[in-house]
């Protein structure tokens, strides 16, 4: 345990929140295994282990099997979900109380975890965050210097949201902040990041358009197009309706339709999350980083770069064909996709999706790790 | 004024809200002069004489030049705008007391009204009433006696809009006709009706998609789309906002696409308002009504049938090119049309439309009013 100890103290006197909520996981893996594990497991969250905030399919059964009997982790998984609008570590938090294991932020990969990747660009630059949650915390954290919620933004600019009387919301919190951002309806925006699904169609809709056909500053003469991310570009998903419920991808074609009808030049954007294979070959390093835990000496640098491990296998659990199995798809080699039918994807016993067929479907997320368990030779506790 | 007295008489022994409300504006005309006028104004209201609730162009003083010095009525004139969601009573009392002249709901044309003509079709049957004010009453005035607010609606759905937990409503109101209504969420709804903006995109695009998508009601099968009706499909409209802002047409745009982009039978829907030729002809009768009634022995019968009299000149006052100007273009004799640069339209001084050119472009509907009296004669007072 003396390298354990040496990585303590180092992680302790930087006192980064992020490495010292990794710590605990890689610990629980590095204290109990000599060998590294030859595969390792991604879950889409909504539609596979949750219905809105209810566990499903035996998502709770099925995540304890891959802890040890006093609750330490044995096999490396992450969460891959496009859903989002909160920091890594609070979704971690909920996810821990949910399923009643102990997840940390850094098996938590979300829609808008690549935005990081954009921080050296609009560092200082004035941007505005779209979504549910706390979109303008998550941007900061990830380092963005100069950023605005489109709630605070909307609120410089009067009579911008003529159907803002119409709507009863609780604006304190933002009233209050009001006066102390209201310096920038003067500053040109250079970037829009909808980090989450947006609420308020109406509004965000009209905003974005007003900063995007102006060149970032609402109201002024038409000018080039700041540039557009979306944390994914999901049109539909498996909320606690029994119908699929509209997702940002949605927004996007609503987004995108208006403002072509308005503007002589398509709207330009980007989006991340599922099928795009960024999103796996992130997941590939991170589950590296987690499993390379489990037998090199450690250290901070070489943990954090580790990338020598390979896995044979990697599992990607999903609900949604055209996100989750098109995806694993693209990304090839070790993927191996495993589609539930308990969220999107509704077919028969035995059926498959014509288009994006996976390698395995099974009926819930505990036969998917049973299956894996199984085929990995894992001893069944 | 044996006749006038009749009338009252009648009308008084009718108790007949609407009847007694025209009565005083109808008796002023009549009580002044003795043949018809050979000209009418239809006055759009945003852009041209309020923006916001403000007026502007001089509209005041330009209103008051069509009544006499003792305030009665001279010149018959109607609005006809695409705005509303609140009944047609209720928007003549606010434009009365923000324009200091007495305006009785006849005078007042708005974009759902023609949806009077559809209640012998759907009388009795659950329809759904969307936008902002009092949709679902001003359906109920016009006789619909099965109509439900999507605000109502949507709360007999559990989950059926995920984001609501984010929308901070002021709901107590509609939690308390929560049980009255939710014997509805098994009976299939066989229109929708869009009365006026919507307020809540997110949420109504998809609980429209989830009634037009499944032919009438939300989470069944796939099945025919119910009708789909607008009151008017108005792209943008400028409000208090130094720039246009999105109007119905926005909102039927971004509806569409959404809808287009999970069915396979692209959306079908129908709307009124300017331009639709209805709209103008509806305003020629209505006109006709109040001119014929300077002149005609009056009686209700009469009054209400009136279509004798005709005009040598109608003349549309609007700010808005592809809507007020097309719209008249469009109805052809014997409108003229005049065009303000208070609002859509921003032409420099002797511009005019390239694609939709008015008869006449002036500063503001003062001018146009000017314009129109010179024209017509009239002592100036």
């Amino acid at each position: 345990m003396i390298h354990l100890q040496m990585l303590r103290k180092s992680w302790q006197t930087r006192s980064r929140k992020k490495f010292s909520q990794l710590f605990s996981t890689i610990s629980q893996i590095s204290s109990q295994q000599s060998k590294p594990p030859s595969f390792g497991i991604a879950f889409d969250i909504d539609g596979v282990v949750l219905r809105g905030t209810r566990t499903i399919g035996g998502a709770a059964r099925a995540l304890r099997r891959l802890y040890d009997g006093s609750g330490d982790l044995k096999v490396p998984f992450v969460f891959l979900t496009n859903g989002g609008g909160v920091r890594e570590a609070k979704r971690a938090a909920e996810l821990s109380e949910l399923l009643g294991v102990n997840i940390s932020p850094s098996q938590v990969l979300q829609g808008h975890s690549p935005f990081k990747q954009l921080v050296n660009r609009f560092k200082n630059e004035l941007v505005v965050a779209v979504g549910k949650g706390e979109p303008a915390v998550v941007m900061t954290e990830y380092g963005f210097k100069n950023v605005i919620s489109i709630d605070e933004y909307a609120l410089c600019f009067d009579n911008i949201d003529p159907l803002a009387p119409h709507k009863k919301w609780g604006t304190m919190e933002v009233a209050v902040n009001r006066t102390r951002k209201c310096n920038i309806n003067s500053e040109r925006v250079q970037a829009a990041f909808v980090v989450s699904d947006s609420v308020d169609w109406s509004r965000d809709i009209q905003v974005l358009c007003d900063i995007l056909r102006t060149g970032g500053l609402p109201a002024s003469e038409e000018g080039l197009q700041p540039p557009l991310y979306f944390a994914h570009d999901d049109l539909k998903y498996q909320g606690a309706f029994p119908s699929e419920r509209f997702g940002m991808g949605a927004f996007r074609i609503a987004l995108e339709s208006v403002f072509n009808s308005i503007h002589t030049e398509a709207l330009k954007y980007t989006y991340y999350g599922k099928p795009n294979p960024v999103a796996f070959k992130n997941a590939e390093v991170v589950l590296k980083q987690l499993a390379s835990s489990l037998y090199h000496d450690l250290n901070v640098e070489n943990h954090v770069n580790s990338g020598s491990h390979d896995f044979q296998t990697l599992y990607m659990i999903g609900d949604n064909p055209v996100v989750d199995i098109k995806g694993a798809r693209q990304a090839g080699n070790p993927w191996f996709s495993i589609l539930t039918r308990t969220g999107v994807f509704k077919g028969n016993h035995d059926s498959n999706h014509p288009e994006f067929p996976a390698n395995l479907v099974v009926d819930t997320v505990e036969d998917a790790v049973n299956f894996i368990m199984r085929n990995e030779h894992q001893i069944i506790d």
